[in-house]
């Protein structure tokens, strides 16, 4: 698997994408995305299992049931999320003038939208918007398309691989957003994937539903599942290996690359969360199970002290032992062992459940580097999970306790 | 019942306390209490769920067996949790040491710490500090206990309460410390509760353990629970009035009054909370049963975006249907009805799922009031609950991320 530094989602071939400003957005940035397979494709999505959905979620619902989708069209700066029967039109609208301008099926096209919650999509900008972005499609931009998904994101979200699949280049490449509201259980978390692999609509179901548990929603940056979140990826085949009808070989490698790929996703958000100054990796090993190794992983990345702690440089492992204490996981408090990391250093700062000595120079200066992995060893057994999330700053109150800005 | 509020614990009838400082807070403030019950007595408890548990609470799970107990002992300022075997050892020679001094057996007394987790007790200051405590209870002040519990609160919470059964006065009266510390390492709930009724242990352990259901298990600083938590009440018969022994008319007498005391005293952790400038009540009416309504009050209480947009003053309320939204309690988001209340004014801001147009400068000048009150009407069944919590503001962050100050 080769990582390509330059590529995106308009790289891959047979897709399209473009961003452009619609006017949702008073500052001017770019607010509006559409992604178009310009030949038949298959497509698998995840929604948020929040329960209440906002309307492009409830239509995609019934769109993905589609054999072919061949476009997604995303608005950023308003959530179109609790807007009631005129938000779903409002989310029919916007497939159906796509549909219209790419001369297809109004149920071959997904439609996505985050932002501001319980207000009025004004649908006139966004049809207006998607007229001139379809137009646009010549332009194919990827980047642009990348820029115009973010909210309070600093940074576009996107990475693409390329495999090798019968001597064919398949290439899978993802744009993603994320900030606020992060905590997907499936949540507002938007990721696209592109692929021109060869494979059918199940398996490739199969293989997102799959990679997106051990990846976004092994992410939390505030504990607050959106109702907005989505991950949809499309497969136009245009690779043209032999179609992946079972889970052979070509699968597992083009899930591994997924998996890639959906993870460097999920950690660009996790770094990237609202105010944050720095991505924490948090892995859990030697559990009696997996769904205890994941509890007490998310559990960990979850805790508001634990990040707090962080975000001030402080080794509190205390906070680390006592967040995987109500995490609801199984493990034996007595012989559990912690650890800080950084790309270079390591130090142990808990040994059986109990504080040992440790170097609080070396530790902070762990600490005080953009990436900090926190490695807690169960000794309870043989599995393990690893979590994603970031610290709690200042500057995550001002981002959200600012009066509608 | 009648609020007496001049009463604190030492004032009802058989009971002593006394708090000291005993030299674990360097700052010089009292850091020790005794309680003190010169009548043998009955006594209930209930302890954190957390899997890793401090030192008193294992010990505590052991001693509330005994059939009589007349004294807890309370350290501020070392958690004694994560300290292994040597930290039991403490644990039980607090116990010891104070059951020395007011001739009791061991089991007898209930332990207490809060603090930093993972450090050694000084154990020959505390066991000095107990010896001079248990010399000054002829000098009981209720008051000096309820400072000397203390961590990162900013306010002693104390309240007393007077019910008559028989023609006979019974006082209810308990003393609380919320989330915080001087070290910055854990939020820890401790409350204490004291009263003269003449009731069995197996009741008063009824009653208690109902009442923290909806007292303090319903309140959230910040979804740590800590590895400290415990709520112990005594009973020491000295009202005279006939034993309560079934769940009688004087029993639902004493049950309400000791709700309203724990009730008042959760409020007062919530209003507390590190860093909080306002405390928030969230009812959730109208639920198909009990657990949905507490899902989703508890879920809004504990949401980082609801409370940083009250911190901000912002009547946010999709962040509040997204917060039910992923309670996993039950409701059809389509029926939902939001209001904000402060004590004078009401505005409602969401109908029937939807945003509706309201005063938003009504909302603002509501929401900055020292109590807001969140109602959420699911118009979906019979019952309700309340939950109580506070802002998120960058003193949280301040408080629980500066490095060992």
């Amino acid at each position: 698997m080769k990582i390509l530094e330059n590529k995106t989602i308009s790289d891959v071939p047979g897709f399209k994408a473009i961003g452009i400003h619609s006017g949702l957005k008073k500052s001017g940035k770019k607010d509006l995305c559409v992604i178009y397979s310009e030949y038949p494709a298959v497509a698998a999505a995840t929604f948020t299992k929040n329960k209440v959905k906002a309307a492009p979620i409830l239509l995609n619902i019934e769109h993905i049931k589609s054999e072919n989708t061949q476009a997604i069209v995303v608005n950023s700066g308003n959530a179109n999320a609790c807007t009631g029967l005129e938000g779903f039109k409002n989310a029919i609208t916007m497939a159906e003038v796509t549909a219209k301008e790419l001369s297809l099926s109004t149920h071959e096209v997904m439609v996505g939208s985050t932002g501001i919650i319980g207000v009025p999509l004004p649908i006139d900008k966004i049809t207006e918007g998607i007229q001139t972005a379809c137009s646009m499609l010549n332009k194919s931009d990827g980047n642009a398309a990348s820029e115009a998904i973010m909210t309070t994101d600093t940074f576009p979200k996107k990475i693409t691989v390329e495999i090798t699949i019968e001597d064919k280049p398949v290439y899978i490449s993802g744009i993603a957003k994320g900030s606020g509201m992060i905590h997907p259980n499936m949540g507002t978390m938007l990721s696209f994937i592109v692929t021109n692999i060869n494979i059918t609509k199940s398996l490739l179901s199969l293989a997102l539903k799959d990679s997106v548990e051990n990846t976004y929603n092994m992410v939390s940056v505030d504990g607050d599942t959106s109702t907005n979140d989505m991950v949809i990826t499309i497969a136009n085949g245009k690779a043209k290996n032999s179609l992946i009808d079972t889970k052979n070989s070509y699968y597992v490698k083009f899930k591994e690359a997924l998996d890639f790929v959906n993870q460097e996703l999920a950690k660009m958000i996790a770094k990237d969360g609202e105010g944050a100054t720095k991505l924490i990796e948090t892995c859990v090993l030697h559990a009696k199970t997996i769904e205890d190794a994941k509890l007490c992983a998310k559990s960990v990345i979850s805790s508001s002290l634990v990040k707090s702690a962080l975000f001030g440089n402080d080794a509190n492992w205390g906070r680390i032992l006592c967040a995987i204490g109500y995490s609801n996981g199984n493990f034996e408090p007595e012989k559990v062992d912690i650890f800080f990391k950084s790309k270079i250093d390591n130090i142990q700062v808990a040994k059986n459940g109990k504080g040992i000595s440790f170097d609080e120079a070396l530790a902070k200066s762990i600490l005080e580097q953009e990436y900090v992995n926190i490695i807690i060893d169960l000794k309870d057994g043989e599995y393990e999970a690893t979590a994603w999330g970031c610290d709690l700053s200042y500057d995550y109150v001002k981002i959200n306790g600012s009066y509608r800005t």
